[in-house]
């Protein structure tokens, strides 16, 4: 069963309470839900296909052209885009890593070679990668910070990784989805680099940053013009529904939520990294709105026997039975958690 | 610029009245605009990537197994899907028709040949049809009735085509979207014909019979499961909103009300029919919610500048200048058409 691969399924665990997918830990904004809600009076009429509200509140936040941006419906629907507009022949992926990068590709017919990131270097990515990237390596793949690891690439490292794909002519696109929670994006994210590298595709969402994952948005930023236009050819023209457009464009003001949840998060995280390895499981370095440990096996049907939805990554490429992802949500919610998994 | 092959577009026309997209002349029912609204609470989920509620009602509503059953973000996506599974060598198309059948299959590398509707024909599809289907033709995409002519394939006709795609091994897609507004729809469909033929395709939308274009869902029909599988691989397994996913299984309870539409467009269609025809203008033999006529170029902008958005259908691979489409809404709103027009 393919849905046995995704975090998030509280269809089927109706009562329990959801760590298996990585929210805000504030919930959708009223604001998002007014503006979405308010949306539906219009729902008779197709979609903007040009998304000129939305877009132009993403190139205000973002600081980049309107011209540099894509939407999709989520930040999954934009991977496929990139994956089929492009088809590369060859592509390298880290192991373990968000599963979609994976199916996109294999549907545009790429051959992947995968760099396994490694428990012993606390499955980092580390300059080791950079022998890994070759001259046929067509595209590369990176998610800063890691899902399901949480781990991040540091500034120094990633300007060698940019460097080393120009060199070898191998188009890079870094999943940014998850930068909303760390500290100092600024460092991390590669939009600085944007407009001096055509080969170069960072990937955000909406999901994560507003809690809004059952509405799907997400967006893409490239000065590759006709890279983007083939994007939207490999697509219908209405991929972003009218509420999805009108919750993005009231999302994108809502700073002062997505400040205080950042807070929560930093705090949180280290409060539930320091309880987990006092439990006795191992706590990978996540920078992200998640924790990655190893535990016992049978750890997710044991929570969620108390309520408690974790997600299992033993089906990850490149893990196997005993690693586990956690998110970081309220301090009350997270005492649960813990009480859970003791 | 892609945005003006279709209609639609009221965001560059805010006041005008839209009769470029062919909507259920009630609007959306208020019952689908609640349950929507109502599911924006539960947007930090996920969406319900197996679908249960709306399988459910749609297995129902359309009686047939919920296995049989695909939903995409708009019938448009599950073109898509449809096209990237299978993957056609060699495909043929009727023209002119909806443009969405020809992007998917460029998409997944299908060589087209077309079909073409002549006018002296009334833009029918007609029994030439039968012998432009070879053993070659791996797929066959009908639209019946047909977008943008409104042209309906007589049940006898139609069972010969699908007994000669039976022969020459080809598969049958057709797009019964606009079914949901003509008279004897069970007469038309093929859905009976679906359990033993795995090469026949059924296409459905929510879009038109609800009006509800804007949140984007529709679905396919077939017993090949394992074709199902494979066109759930072509995209994310989110495709289909939370709102969509409400609004779909609400939708399917408003039954009255679709009855209802249905005799407002019988009526109007007819009452549009014969006063176009008395403004001189050519108008073909549309079953669908919406004419077809022929008349003098430059007609969409002068019926702009009255205030009417009408579908220029020059666009159309197989037509040319002089070609239009406008919806049937309600009287009040087709006087207004008419007089523009005049």
């Amino acid at each position: 069963m393919k849905d046995k691969i995704h975090g998030g399924d509280v269809y089927r665990h109706k009562n329990a309470l959801d760590f298996s997918a990585n929210m805000n830990p504030l919930g959708t904004p009223e604001a998002v839900i007014r503006a979405a809600a308010e949306s539906l009076r219009e729902i008779h009429n197709y979609p903007d296909i040009r998304m000129e509200a939305l877009r132009q509140g993403l190139s205000a936040y973002e600081q980049v052209p309107e011209d540099y941006l894509v939407c999709g419906n989520g930040a999954a629907e934009v991977i496929f885009m990139l994956a089929l507009a492009l088809r590369p022949r060859r592509a390298l992926l880290p192991a373990p890593t968000f599963a979609e990068y994976e199916q996109a590709l294999r549907l545009a017919g790429t051959e992947i070679s995968y760099f396994e990131l490694k428990e012993e270097e606390g499955f980092r990515v580390t300059e080791r990668i950079l022998e890994a990237i070759t001259p046929g390596t067509e595209f590369l793949m990176l998610c800063n910070p890691n899902n399901p690891t949480g781990t991040l690439i540091e500034p120094e490292l990633m300007g060698r990784i940019l460097e080393r794909c120009r060199r070898t002519d191998t188009f890079l696109a870094v999943d940014e989805c998850f930068q909303d929670f760390i500290e100092e994006p600024e460092r991390y994210t590669l939009k600085a680099a944007l407009k001096d590298h055509e080969k170069l595709f960072l990937l955000k969402a909406f999901t994560k940053r507003y809690a809004m994952a059952g509405i799907r948005l997400g967006y893409g930023i490239c000065s590759d013009l006709r890279l983007l236009e083939a994007m939207r050819d490999c697509v219908q023209p209405w991929n972003v529904s009218i509420p999805a457009q009108a919750a993005g464009a009231a999302a994108l003001r809502e700073e002062a939520y997505v400040e205080k949840a950042r807070e929560i998060v930093r705090t949180e995280r280290e409060f539930l990294r320091k309880r987990l390895g006092e439990l006795g499981f191992q706590v990978y370095d996540s920078r992200a709105n998640y924790l990655f440990f190893k535990g016992p096996e049978g750890l997710t049907e044991k929570a969620l026997s108390r309520g408690i939805l974790i997600r299992d990554c033993g089906n990850y490429r490149g893990l196997g039975p005993g690693y586990y992802r956690a998110a970081v949500k309220t301090h009350e919610e997270n005492l649960k958690l813990l009480e859970a998994l003791a």
